[in-house]
C-alpha cells in the first residue's frame, strides 16, 4: 500500500497540518478501506490538544469514519472491495473476555483498542484515525452501511449517534416514556431523533430561549429553558429519563428533581467530577439512578445504523473542507456548528496537490 | 383510650423526658397496639435534635415498633387482639396515586405520612411515634410478625433490615453476585446477613482493622480495610453491587473502581451533597450506575419479616430502658452500640411508677 495521506495533530499548541504515514498490510481478517467522509468529534479536538494527558504525537484523529472497501484479507466473509463501511471509535479489543462476548467490546476488561491514539494489538504500531485516505481494520470492527444511507450524514452515528442510542435502548425507552434532553449539540440533537423515533415523548432542556424552535425542529415534543426557574417547577418529578449530553461541569440537582421515582439520568458527554456536588437526598428519597454510558458496541452500532436508515434519521452536518480543519476546532468550541463539521475525504487530495 | 405514656423530645437541646398525650380514637380500619418494643434508629436523634429543620415539638420517636394489637376497628379483616405485629416507619399514605398502586408506598406522590412527626391525613393530628405504650395506625400500614420470631430484635428490621433488603432485591441480587458492604452499623450488619442469606458472596468495606473479625462473625466472606490503597487496588473492577450504608460524607469514588462494568453503586445512608466530588468518569467509562434507595414498601416489609423468620436473621441488638435514652444518643453519637439499641417497652411504666 502506498503512503496514506493525512492531517495530523504534532504537539498539543500547534494546528493540525498535512502528514504522510504507512498504513499496515492488511492482515487475513483486515478490511482496507478508502475514506469517503470522517466526522469530527469534541473528542478529536481533545486528543490533539492533549486535554486528557494521555496523547502521543503526531496523531492522526477523526473516529466517524464511512468509505468504501478497496480491499480484503482472505479470511474475510463479510465483506468485498466496493462495499461501503463504516469504522467507529474502537479498531479492536482482547474479543476473549465477558464484556467482548457479550458484544460490548467498549467494556473490554483489557481496554479496547482506540481508532486512533492506541497501540495495536499485534504489532503495537500507533493507531491514527480517520482524517486520512484510507485505514485498515479487522473485519469484526467494520460496520456496513445500510442501502440508501446518505453516507456523509451517517458519519457521526459512529459516535454521536451511538453514544446517544445505547443508553436509550440499554434502559428500555419506549412508547409512554418521558424524556429530557439536556444540551442541543451534536449528541443532543442525535439523541432527540433517536429517543423520538423509539416513540418517547421528548423534552429538550437548553439554557438558550434562541434553541427553542431549533429542538422542535428536530422533532422534540417541548423545549424547557433551563434557567427559568418556574419551567422547571414545572415538569417537577415527571421525566422516565435524563439524557445529559453536556460536556462541561453543570448541576444535575435540578434535573434530578424532574424525575419520577425510579427515574433515570444518564451522563454521556461529562467526564469531569460532578460540581456543583450532587445531593444525595435526590436520589435516596426516590429511588433515582444516575448513570454514565459510553459509546456502544459494534452489534448495536450496526442495528442503529439500520435503525437510522430505516426512519430516515440523520445528523445535521456541514461539509468541511479538509484545510478549514482548524477553524473548524475554533468553530467547535464556541459551540458554533449545527451539529457535526463531516470532512469530505475527497478534499484531501486537492489540499495535497494545491501545495 | 386513657392517656399514652411516652418519651418525648421537647426541644431541639432538651433531653427527651417523660410526655403524655391522646391517642386517636380507633376509626374502622384502625388497629390499636400495645407497644412491646421499640428500635432506636439515628433517624429518630435526628429528627429529636431538628437536624434536618423539619421538627415540631414535642415529638415522640421510634418507628421500629413491635407489639401486640388490643383493638381493632370494624373494617379491619385481617388483625385481632392478641395478634403480634409490627409498624415501621410509615402509618399512611395517599393509596391511590401509581406508587401507592405499586406498593411502593415509601414514593407516594402525595408524601407518605411519617409514623411520628407528619400530620396526620384525615384529622390533622401530628403523628406520635413508638416510644410510647401504645399506637393507632390504620391497617394496611401494619405489619404481621411470623410466628417464632424474636420479636425485640425484629423491631429494627422494620427500619434499618427494609432499608438494606429493598434495593437488593429490587436490583436482583442474588447466588453468583459479589456485593461490597461500606459501614458497619445497623443497616451494614443487617445488609451483610440480608445479602448472604440472598446467595452472594459478600465483602465488608470498613476503615477499621478492629472490625474485620466482627464483620466475619456476621457472615461476611472478605473484609477489606478501604484505607489501604493495596487492598482497594486488590478489588478493582470485581464487585456486581456497593451497599453503601455510610450516613456521613466519603469519597464514593474509590468503590465506584471496584466496581465491573455495568456495576450498581447504592447509597441507603447518605443524604448529604456527595464530597468529594464524584467523578463522572467513573460511571460512564464503565457504564457504572450510582443509585438511592429508601426503606421499602408495606408488602415488601411483609416479606422480609417471612424472609428473617425463615433464614433465622435477626439484627443484633441492645436492650435499653427507656430511661436511659439519652445517654444511649450519646453513645450512638459516638458509634457505641452493637448494633442497635431497642427499647424494652416495659420499663416505661416502671420508669412512670418510680417518679
Amino acid at each position: 500500500m502506498s503512503q496514506t495521506r493525512a492531517y495530523a495533530a504534532h504537539a498539543p499548541d500547534q494546528p493540525l497540518a498535512p502528514y504522510r504515514f504507512e498504513r499496515r498490510q492488511p492482515r487475513p481478517d483486515d478490511v482496507a478501506i478508502e475514506i469517503l467522509y470522517c466526522g469530527v468529534c469534541h473528542s478529536d479536538l481533545h486528543f490533539a490538544r492533549d486535554d486528557w494527558g494521555m496523547s502521543r504525537y503526531p496523531v492522526v484523529p477523526g473516529h466517524e469514519i464511512v468509505g468504501r472497501v478497496i480491499a480484503v484479507g482472505d479470511q474475510v466473509t463479510r465483506f468485498q472491495a466496493g462495499d461501503l463501511v463504516g469504522v467507529g471509535c474502537m479498531v479492536d479489543s482482547c474479543r476473549h473476555c465477558q464484556p467482548c462476548l457479550d458484544g460490548v467490546e467498549q467494556f473490554c476488561l483489557e481496554g479496547f483498542t482506540m481508532t486512533y491514539g492506541s497501540d495495536d494489538r499485534q504489532d503495537g504500531t500507533f493507531t491514527q484515525g480517520g482524517y486520512s485516505d484510507n485505514i485498515v481494520v479487522s473485519e469484526h470492527f467494520v460496520l456496513s452501511m445500510p442501502d440508501g444511507i446518505d453516507l456523509a450524514s451517517a458519519a457521526p452515528i459512529l459516535c454521536a449517534g451511538i453514544t446517544t442510542y445505547s443508553p436509550l435502548k440499554h434502559y428500555g425507552v419506549k412508547t409512554g416514556h418521558k424524556v429530557g434532553v439536556i444540551g442541543m449539540g451534536g449528541l443532543g440533537h442525535m439523541g432527540v431523533k433517536l429517543a423520538k423515533a423509539l416513540g418517547a415523548e421528548v423534552t429538550v432542556f437548553t439554557r438558550s430561549e434562541a434553541k427553542v424552535a431549533e429542538a422542535k425542529g428536530h422533532g422534540a415534543d417541548h423545549v424547557v429553558v433551563s434557567t427559568d426557574a418556574s419551567q422547571m417547577e414545572a415538569v417537577a418529578e415527571t421525566f422516565d429519563f435524563m439524557l445529559d449530553t453536556v460536556p462541561v461541569q453543570h448541576d444535575i440537582n435540578p434535573y434530578l428533581a424532574a424525575l419520577k421515582y425510579d427515574g433515570t439520568h444518564i451522563l454521556v458527554g461529562l467526564l469531569d467530577p460532578i460540581e456543583p456536588a450532587l445531593n444525595a437526598f435526590n436520589l435516596v428519597f426516590k429511588r433515582r439512578v444516575l448513570a454514565g454510558s459510553l459509546i456502544g458496541g459494534i452489534q448495536e452500532t450496526q442495528e442503529l445504523l439500520e435503525f437510522c436508515a430505516e426512519h430516515n434519521i440523520r445528523c445535521d452536518i456541514e461539509m468541511l473542507n479538509i484545510e478549514n480543519i482548524n477553524e473548524a476546532y475554533e468553530r467547535m468550541e464556541k459551540g458554533d456548528v449545527r451539529y457535526r463539521f463531516v470532512i469530505d475525504m475527497a478534499t484531501l487530495k486537492s489540499a495535497e496537490q494545491e501545495r
